[in-house]
Formats: C-alpha cells, structure tokens, sequence
C-alpha cells in the first residue's frame, strides 16, 4: 500500500488535523477515506478558522479535493 | 461501501449543512447523490450566505466539485 | 438513474434556475443537457447579474463545469 | 446526440456569441468544434471586453475550458 | 479530424498569436503542438504583456492549459 | 523509472523543502509519496509561512496538487 | 513522438527557462521530465522572483501544472 494512504488508514480512530484552502481546518477524530479522492470522515470535529474554533460538527464529511495536509 | 459515501447514504432523507467554496451554503434534506462526482440533490433547501438565509429552494441540484463539506 | 440526472430530465421543457461561479444566473426554459458534464441548453433565458436582467437569449449552452447549482 | 452538441452542430456557419471567464466574449462565425473539450473555431470574430470590440480575428481556436456559454 | 486541430496543423510554421490568461500572449512561428494537450511549440517567439513586447525566446514550448485562444 | 520519480525515490528517508502554493512551505523528512497524485508523507516536518516557522508537524500528510517543487 | 516533448527532451542537460505562474521562474539544466504530467527535474537551478535569483536549488523537481512555458 502506498504509504500515504497507510498513514491515513493507520490515523482511523484517531485525532487528525486537516488543514483546507482558504484558511480553513478541521481538528477531529479519522473515521473514514476513500481511495482515490481522500474524501475524510470526521467526527466530534471542531472547524477552525484563522487559528479558533468557529463550529463544530458530530460528523463531516470533508472533500479531498480541498485538503492541504493531514496531520495525524 | 467507501465510509464517506456510506455516511451520504445514511443521511438520505435526513437534514444536511452543505458548504461551499466562496461562503455558501445550504441546509435541507438530502435527497440524492451520485457517484463519483458527489453531486447532491436537496429538498426545501435554504440557501445560506455569511450566516443568514438569503433565498430559499423546493428542490436544488448542487455540483460536487464546489462542496467543502457535508454535514449530516 | 441517478438522482441528480433524473431531476435534471424531470426538468426539461420546464423553467429553472442555473447559478454560476461568479455572480451570474441564468432563468430558463431547460432544454437539453449531456452527462457527465452537465452541460445545459436553456431556452428563452434571462442572464442575470447581482439580481437583475442584463441579457436575453433565445438559445444558450451552458457549461457545466461553472454550474454551482440548477433549482427547478 | 447530446442536445448541448446538437444546438453547437446547428450552429455551424452561423454567428454564435462565445462569453469567456474574466469579461471576455467573441461575437463571430461557428466554423467548427471538438468534442468533448467543446474548443471552437470562429471566423470574422471579435474580440469584446466589457462590451466593446477590442481586436479583430479572421480565424480564431478558442479553448473550451474558458467557456462560460455559446449563444447561438 | 477535428476542426480546431486542422486549423491549428494548416498553422505549421506560419505566423500565430497565441493569448494566455492573465493578459499575457506570444506572437511567433508555430513550430508544433500535440493531442490532446495543445501543448505548442513556438520559434521566434515575442512575449507580450499588455501589448508591449517583454521578452523573446528562439524557442518556446507553451503549456497548452494557459491558453485562452490561437489565432493563425 | 521516470526522472522525477526517480529524484523522489533517491530522497526517501532524506530531508527536502515542499513548496506550495500560496507561499507556504514545509521542511522535513522525505517518508513516503504515491503515483501519480506526488501526495508526500513528512516526518519532523516545520511548516514555513513568508520564510519562518508557524507550526511543526510529526508526520504529515501533504496533497500532491498543491505542491509547486519538491527540492532534495 | 510529439514535438513539444521532443524539443524538451533535446534540452535535456542543457540550460532552460522555466516560467510559472504567479510569477516565479526557474533558470537551471534540464535533467529530466515525464510525460504526459511534464513535471521537470532541473539541476543547478536558480529560483527567480519578479527578474532577480532568491533561492538556488541542486536539485528540484517541479510540478508540471503549474507551468506556462519551458524555454531551451
């Protein structure tokens, strides 16, 4: 498996940051991907913007096609 | 079933938050989706700008590729 | 058939909304588009601009790929 | 056929106005077309921007993916 | 063959003006191009920007994803 | 093996800076990357804005398309 | 073989211009590219910003999205 994606799959169940265009992150726990959009699912997720926690989700699902990084 | 797309169909028929680039978004009830381009179709939709409801829609096909997020 | 594609056929011959990246909306009469790439024909549409009519078109194509979302 | 190349195919030998992102349109001769980029050939086309003509071109290839709508 | 590709090989090696986003555009000989990229070769090549020659290269190979048109 | 994979390939386990766009940069340890999308895993990487350092990642997951050079 | 890659794969380890946009340029040899992507890998290479060198670089591999022209 290419090792990006063994990060992700080993990051499941766990507390991730992923950082989106546009000054946009989301702090939450992995619950999911897909291959080969790395579209995420997160849950318990607090949306950051510019550094504070603007809004919080019990689940999201986040489109790949944004993301930045993903930081485990 | 790839997770995020299983958690797209678990909210069928339920309340979402759509949110697109540009600070769009929309709150309605999740009535389709496809597959790969994630393109949504929702009922009694409002159409949501900087926080307040700005128009309001029966029925609205909104485009996979401008979505930052869905949350159910 | 997809949801998306079958509100879209649903549609045909009837008046929608098309709104664009950028400002700009087109009102309708939708008569034709192609899959995957939502390209629309719109019939006696009004071209409109932060609210207002700016142009009339007997026929237009519309590209999909500047669609934000088609509201029947 | 697809309706969206259908209308483009009519449209040969005809005057189209093509509107482009960024405020720019060609008012000329459809000569031809690809599928499924949608690039264009016009004849005796002008070049608007903001409404009035700027350049002048005999023959001009317009990429597809600049294009906002093709108006018969 | 397609229209805009037969237009653009009738170009080989005759004088084209090619106009990039972002205001910029080259005037020189078409030396080749490919499909389906229309990525281009030019030679003699003069770089405008606004409507002032900037630069000049003997050789230039033009990614064909920043081009808004071609203009034999 | 292509050029530029190859370089990847040979930087593995090594330290590299990622630029990407909109002036952002990482500095870190090379631990992995997939084909074709160039997504990179950082280990100990420092994240770069405007030339210093705003943040410090383990390990990091960086999206291929964002990405403007990879130097070794 | 096409000739775009054809005239990149003669300025192979001689010295080429590479222009990108947002303004930023590379002036180094050409030692390798890949196709159909065209990301470059270039030796010795200087990282210019608005005409004047702010960075050099040994070795760097970069992105062939981001690219408006390749100069040999």
């Amino acid at each position: 498996m290419d090792k990006p994606l063994k990060i992700l799959h080993e990051s499941l169940n766990n507390r991730v940051i992923v950082e989106l265009r546009s000054g946009r992150a989301y702090h939450g726990i992995l619950d999911g991907y897909d291959v080969p959009h790395m579209n995420l699912v997160l849950k318990n997720a607090d949306e950051m913007k510019d550094g504070s926690a603007v809004d919080k989700h019990n689940m999201v699902i986040v489109r790949g096609d944004n993301i930045i990084y993903v930081s485990p």
